[in-house]
Order: structure tokens, then C-alpha cells, then sequence
């Protein structure tokens, strides 16, 4: 069950008592992860809220999608890095570093995806989100083409849109509340890996 | 019923078949509309999402809130026009006709908020909200402070930001799907108001 | 004869008596428009003033050139949604709706001319002024060699970079007054075309 | 009378025929400058072009006002340092050199207003220009009201403005253009002034 | 001693022989860190360069100042997060994890120091370090009156600049090679501190 | 021996004994130059750091290097411009002008390299120099391989970018601190020069 620190700078009265499905919701991210988001605890003074968040936020991240799971991370990642949002950044650097299996890959979506020698299509992903980012207005046919060219299907092009958009609006509702990540996040996946080094310089062609 | 006429630039398939929740959502705006928005045939591919979206709109537009529902498709409006987003423009720029019950009222917001000669509390609102989309990592407890100021609580800040976050959102979207808001739209609430004027300059003090 | 209402922000002492071309220019508003656009009456008190902003603006808008008028103001619409010009963006919009006979067309150069789907020459044509607007200091051979492939000749790159200089000086001169739109601008040519609609979404190629 | 060399990188066709007027304007460079401005040869193309220029920036410099004639050079150039416009630092410099009988104060406009220690209602205006050139749609009220408590009336604002919106229009011009100073201004007025040094730090208060 | 791997995308030729004092801090480095850092590696093919650089960082963060060495690995770290510099922020950010022996702090000032509820002093001294970083050219007295306001002496303003300067340049260097940071780096103070946690919201005033 | 005036805003006490190789320095630019540059006697309240900072800047700017000594000075200016530093536009421009023989070229840096026509080499030095200035977080390999098709070294890019980050901290550090150039820069090789004119427009391809 969530604790009693706050969670945002705002004072949004009691929560709500959880109905059913979000109290089964909390219950379930206790079991998995031995706490609640913060994220879920800020949404709880009203249950039409917090179930419409959890709705999205599953569905972008865990449906069937051409993008794995680790991708979608790397983009949310991508995204809270130009924001500078630290909630989405401390959340979403530890899914990246799980999901990969590798501390230091979190780090550098974190940091500068550009220095992650990152495979074409997950560099074009990452160049298109953060275009999409940056400067909505400036995307145009031939940003989407780059996508295809790379590899990636109409169906991959939405759901990096839904996921960078989504993001786009995470990292601003954290921003506006002061939102603040729960501190397990720093700890998760620290160790070394086994997996050989990735923060090689790129090399000269 | 959603015509044939593709309302993006992807190809995601063909639509999902309805179910009944959102088959009957889709009924209602014809009947309330006389048509189905756009955005809502482009996430027709998947039932999942479609419903997600509409949770999700349709409690931060019309859900009770200390915010008018003017005051919440102005906040549409004042972050599209940051992004410059085609789609959101025009249909919640209509909506901003509608709901104050003036033509050059929509423009206004559409075009540059600060001209529009709005009450301090609206001031403030938008001042915030162009803050939040265009710098979200710049936003300090003076800026909540000032919302405070302007006579808003802490529940109608959390729905400025969530509001003024979603439509970072679908901005992002609809500009990464080149998505195509419905003709009708712009001929929505174009007759002159009986209203006074609101585009007189501001007063010098 | 205009009207008794302050247009801009600035108490700018009383109108000059109007010497007689100036006067006449003012009829001719009045008989072809039916008001004289306020930009004329915030030049009103000095009539060397007035008479070069028209004879400069005349010029631009109206004499032969190899652009079309059509396209000037889409330049002029193009600059001032860049500069977010109320003014502009209100009288240009309809002149660019009424020129184009096509009532969303000029909605889209007010919201995102990226989303009009133009021709190679004006979309050409249109990146060039935004380019000029944003960052002149960027402008390289490449971008004047962009307008020649395009098929625009070096008189036609003059004409497009007079007219797009010449709204980033006029909507500086509205944002600093805080000059005010004629109404009237706001309720012209809203009426549904006859014409194919132009806001379907880019092809993929 | 102008030379042979080209001016610009368009190729605009023959000069006109210099109606009367405008030679006489022409011969009058000659006479007090010893040399015709580049920017009046580059729109000798043209007649109407040209004597619309002429009006409006004769009216802006020399024209009676309540700003200085070294204040509006100093708009000027504030404006061109924005812009990097080789053209306008070239020829505005010089003339802030010479009007100023400095020649360190007009490198310490091209290079940084700022840190020139200008009294505060030359650094009021300069502020001004220089957001307005950057930001338009930024300028409310507020910095209206800034001018007047620095001591400049309306008259002044709107002179201000529109200086500035000119060199707004004129740098764009050159840029687009590749518009070239004479030679002749980087060598006017560089010799040591008597006048005390201004390029000491500003005191600590 | 160095190890073969290359740390920057140059080919810069075989490192030189080291001389004795460049050779004495590469193990002194060995001794204290178990490892030479990268940067130095880098700067290894030229004795004169290595000399200096390591000259220069050894006095700012090192030498006797007015500011603690966590605050200077603060300011390197604030530079680096505006600059989004992968080695500088793992370095750094492993630094400043290991000075405040708290490894929430470092992932704060990496992620956006605006969260970091810093004393005012330390806030202020990072708004000027990114001011610095992001707009060197807009820094006014206010900016230095506004530091000494919060406790810092004039000293420590030079040591606040000079800091965030070095980084500026440290950052460039890196982003121009693809400088790579030791591995060793992402794994140290990972471990959670003893110390009370400092990621609560700002407290509502 | 330098003079009593203040070179910076900040009060740092009083001057240090010089230490005999900065005694040495000291008069030796007495020698050279006639004065001491100013950001050496800011340097003076501290032998370790003025010693530094001598040691570095001499060797970027005089050692061997792929890079002519004007090449590296029209770097430090091409930083300068972009940051408006009223310093090193001063003391550095002066110094393009001496190197090139020609005092046109050193103005032409200072406003805007991109109306130099410099051959492709040294543009594509500068682009690269202002690309590290102003986005150095979007420095990829391409930007490198683009130095290298302009017949630049490995070596060759290193040294652009040492000079070229060194100016983004010296550039940082006059702007924090108010730092002031010596006059006499201001009138070094102002008379005109023999070479053939360079302002000429960059010619139609």
C-alpha cells in the first residue's frame, strides 16, 4: 500500500478509497516490484483518473507491439532526457537498465543516446523522437519514410509516436507537480554485467 | 459511421470491428456531431487503445474540475499553438468558438494568446501552460506559487498541467501521423457575436 | 472614414490632417473594403509615415511580379505564424482565403503550412521564408540554389524575400503597439468552398 | 554613379533607368558619402522599389523624433548583431562610429550592448529592440510600461519599433540576398578617439 | 598504465612517451583510482597538451577555494547535463555521488538540479552555471549581484565561472571526439547511503 | 607593467607577486605588444592560474599544428561571434586581421563567417566550430568524416576542437566576470590593405 510522504508539491486532498480494479492494480505492483510508482500514488485522489493512466501507460508498454519492450523503455528514456524530467528519468533509466540487462545502457539513453553506437533502426527511432520531442511541427513525409527505410512498419511508426507522445505528456505532468520518483529506482540493476562493453567510441569508416 | 477517406499518413490496416463500448461512443458523436472525429477513426485499428483514449479524454475535458470547460480547450489550444499542431487547432479552436460563444475568440488563442486581453486567473493559466510545454524542465515552486496567486487551487493546477500534458500528447501524435482533423471544423461558430468585442488593445495602465 | 477606437497601445497624440493622396487612399479602403485596415489609422498621425508604409506595402503585394498575389500573402501568413502576429495572421489569413478561394486554406498557413500538402514550388518557396524568418543568418547558396530547382527565378527569390522581410518588420511593428485587427477580417470567406478539399493527409510515396 | 561590380548573388537583370528622383538621390550619395550604398545599387533594378526604400528609411534615421540620430544607428545595429547581418554591422556600424565620434562604441554594439554601460534609457530601448527581434510575440504590456519608466514617451516607442522593425526587414533582405557593404565604411572613423574610454567594467553597486 | 582500447573516434597517431611528471600522475591515477582516466589518455599523444590540461582541472577542482569540491563536481555536473555530455556526466556524476556520499544526489544534478532542493546558495550558484552555459552573452551585473545576495564572494564568483567554463570546454572536447569514459566509473557509490533521503517535493510555502 | 585600471567586475583582491615565469610573460608581451593583455592581469590575483591558463593558451594557438595560427585565431572569433563575446571579439578579431593581412577579413569572422566565401576547407572548419559551439550534444561521426572530406586530419580535427572549446571557456569566463579588452585592440591594422577585395558575393554555381 502506498506510504504517507508526498509524493508531488501539491496538496490534492485524501486519497480516494481505490475501487477494485486500481486497489488490485496497487496490490499487484506490491508483489512485483515491493512498491507503488509514485506516479500511481499521485493519480490516487480519484480513481477515473488513475484508471485512465494505468490503461494507457499498459497498454503503450506492454501490449503486442513490433517494438520490444526494451525499445519502448529507450524511447521513454529518450524523450525524459530532453525534458530533463527526473521522475521519468530515474523510472524509465532503471526499466532501460533491466531490460537490458546492462547498467551502463541506462546511463547513456539517460545521458546522450547519440554516444550509444545503438544498432540503425534504433537510431532512427531515437532521432525521430526526439524531432517528434523537440519540434512537432517540423516532421514531414520524409521522416516517416526515414523510419521505413530503417526498417521500422506503419504499425512500429505509431506506436513510436503513441509512446514519445505519451512521454511527452508524463514528463510534463511530473514537471508541473514536482513529481518525485521512488527512491528504489536508484538501486535497481547496478551491478556489472557480463554483457561485453557498449561504450566503445564509434568507429571511424 | 466513419467514412472510407484515410485520416493519416500510416497504413495501420483495417479498422479493428468495434466493440460495443466504443461502437456506441462512435454512434454518439454522430448523433451529437454529426460526425466522428478523426482522431478517434485513426486509433480505430485497436479497441484497446481507441478506449484508452476516449478514458482519458473524455474525463480530463468533461469530467467536474475547478476549470471550466472553456478554460480547458483554451489550454488545448494555447499548447497547440506552440506546436503548431494542424489537427488540434482546428478542432479545439472550433471548440474554443463554441464554448465562449464568440468567433474571435478562438482566433485569438489560436493565434497568440497574450493578445486576447484574458482575466489574470486565464493569464495565468496559459502563461503556465506555454511555460509547460515549451520549457517543462524550467518549472519551479514560484511558478506553481503564481497559479496559487491567481486565485487557482492545487486540484485546478494538476488539471491545468494534466490538461496542458495530454495535449503535448496528442499534439505530438497527430503531427508524427500527419492526422487530418474533419472539414467540418472550420465552419463551426464562424457568424459574427453578439458579444462585445474582445480584440481591443490592451489598456495602458 | 475610421472609426473613433484606439488600434494600438500607444496614445500617439491626434491623427494628421490627412494630405490628399493619403486621403484618397483611405476612400478607395473604404469603397473596395468597406473599413480602413487598422494598420493605416496606427500610421495615421504622421502622413510621411503612412504614405511609405503604403506605397512600400503596395508595392510588394500588388505590383507585377513573377509570384502570383496568392502566393505573396501565403508568404506573408507563413511569416507571421512564425512570429505568432495577431494582426497579420487575422488580415493576411483572410486575404489568403479569399485569394485562394478556398476557406481552409488559409487556416492551414495560419496553423502549419508544413501540413498543406503544396506544390514543390511553394512549399519551397515557403521553407525559404521560414528559414529567413527564423535564422537569416543561416541563409547560404544552397538555400537561393533550393528556390532555382524549384523553378523560381532570381527576380522571383527577390520578390519572396521582400515580402517575407517586410512581415517580420510589420508584425514587429503590431507586436510592439499591440496593434488590433479590424474585425471584419475574422467573418470573411468562412463559407464552405465548392472546391476539392486540400487537408488529406501526404501520400506515402 | 554605381560601379560595375555585382552587389548581390541574384542576378536581377539590367539597372533601370534612374528616374529623376532617384538620381538626384543617387548624385547626392556621391556627393556626401563619395559613394552610392550597396543596397540602393541593388534595388536600382527597379523605380518604385527603390524610391520606397528611400522614403521609409530616410523618414526612420533623419526624420525629427525624439530618439537621437545615434540612437536609432544604435537600434540598428542592436538588430543586426541578432542577426549577424554582414551588411547592416558593416554600414550601421560605421555610422554608430561616427555619429558617436567613438569608434570603440560602435564595436561595442556589433560585438554586445551589454556590456557598453549605457545609460538606462539607451539600455531600456536596446533591451527592448533587441526582444522584439528575437521574440515578438513575447512583448506584452510590461515592456511598454519598461520604456515609459525609462523615460521615453509613446512617440518614442513607436519610433523605437519601428526602427527596429525595419532593420528586421532589411537584415532579412541582405541575408537572402548576400547583400555586400561598400568597403569603404570598414575604414571610416577608426582612428582614436578623445573622448573618454567607455569599455570599462561596469561598477559594482 | 593505459590500456589499448581507443577512447575517442580520432586516429591521433601513437600515444607519446610519457614525461616524468605526466608519467608520475598516470600512476598516481593508478594508485588512488585503480584506473587513468580517459580524458587524460586522450590528451596522451602530446606531452605539452597532457601537462596543461591536467594543470588547469587540478587548480580549479583541487586548489583552495571558497567553494567545497562537491560544489565544484556540481557545477561540472550542471554543465554537463545542459551539454548532455556522456563523459562528463558519468565521470562527474560518479564524483559528485562520491563527494556528497549520496548516491541519490548525483543522478539529481545529472537528471535536472531544479528537482535537487538545494540550499539557497547552491541553487543560485548553479542558476549562473547554466545561465553561463546556455546564454554566456546575457550575463549582467544582476546576475553577479544576485550570487554575492546569496552569500558568495567575489572569489567564489570567479571560481563559479572559471568551474563551469572549464566544463563548457570539457564538454566540447568530448562531444567533438567521441571521448569515452571509463567503464569503472557507472559502478561506484551505487549503493544506498545512509544519509536521509533528498528526493521529497519542495515543500509548498 | 599592467596599469591600475579594473579589467573585471569582481574586486579579487589584490594582485599576486609575480612568480618569475609569469614576471617573464608579463614582459615579455610589454616587449611584443606594447601592454598586457587584459585577461592576463585578470589572471594576476593567482600564479597557479594565470600559469595555467598561459600554458594552455599558448600552446593551442602557437604550437605546431595542421592549423595555420590564423586558421586557429579565425576559430577562436567564429565561438566569439556566436556568443557575443565583447572580449575575445575584440582582442581576437584584431588578431584575424593582422594574420590575414587584410582588414575586412577579421570584421567578416566577427559578423558572420558565412559571408566570407572562405574555401571549403575552412568553412567546413567553422561549421564544424559553430556546430560545437552551439549543439555539442549533436556532434556525430558524420560531422567528423565531414572534416576529414574537407582534407582535415584526425590531428587536424582535434586541434579545431581544442581551440574551438577553449574559446567556449575563455568566451564564458569574460561574460561572468565583465572582463574588459584593452583598447589598443580596437585600432590594430585598420588601414586598408593591398589584397583584392573579399566582400565579394559568393557566385551563382
Amino acid at each position: 500500500m502506498p506510504g504517507k510522504g508526498k509524493v508531488t508539491a501539491l496538496d490534492l486532498g485524501p486519497d480516494a478509497a481505490l475501487e477494485p480494479d486500481n486497489a488490485a492494480y496497487f496490490n499487484k505492483c506490491m508483489e512485483k516490484l515491493g512498491f507503488v510508482p509514485n506516479v500511481l500514488k499521485a493519480y490516487a485522489f480519484d480513481n477515473a483518473k488513475l484508471r485512465a493512466f494505468i490503461a494507457m501507460a499498459d497498454d503503450l508498454m506492454l501490449a503486442d507491439s513490433g517494438l520490444s519492450k526494451l525499445e519502448r523503455e529507450m524511447i521513454a528514456v529518450a524523450v525524459s532526457a530532453v525534458n530533463h524530467c527526473h521522475y521519468c528519468l530515474t523510472a524509465h533509466g532503471a526499466a532501460v537498465r533491466q531490460r537490458a540487462g546492462n547498467p551502463v545502457m541506462g546511463e547513456l539513453i539517460v545521458q546522450n543516446y547519440r554516444a550509444a553506437n545503438l544498432p540503425a533502426r534504433q537510431k532512427a527511432m531515437l532521432d525521430f523522437t526526439v524531432k517528434l520531442t523537440e519540434a512537432p511541427d517540423r516532421i514531414e513525409e520524409t521522416d516517416r519514410q526515414g523510419l521505413r527505410d530503417a526498417g521500422l512498419s506503419d504499425r512500429d511508426i505509431w506506436d513510436i509516436a503513441a509512446v514519445a507522445a505519451f512521454y511527452n505528456m508524463s514528463n510534463r505532468l511530473a514537471a508541473a507537480t514536482d513529481m518525485r520518483p521512488n527512491d528504489e529506482y536508484h538501486f535497481m540493476m547496478r551491478q556489472r554485467a557480463r554483457a561485453e562493453p557498449v561504450s566503445t567510441p564509434r568507429r571511424r569508416r
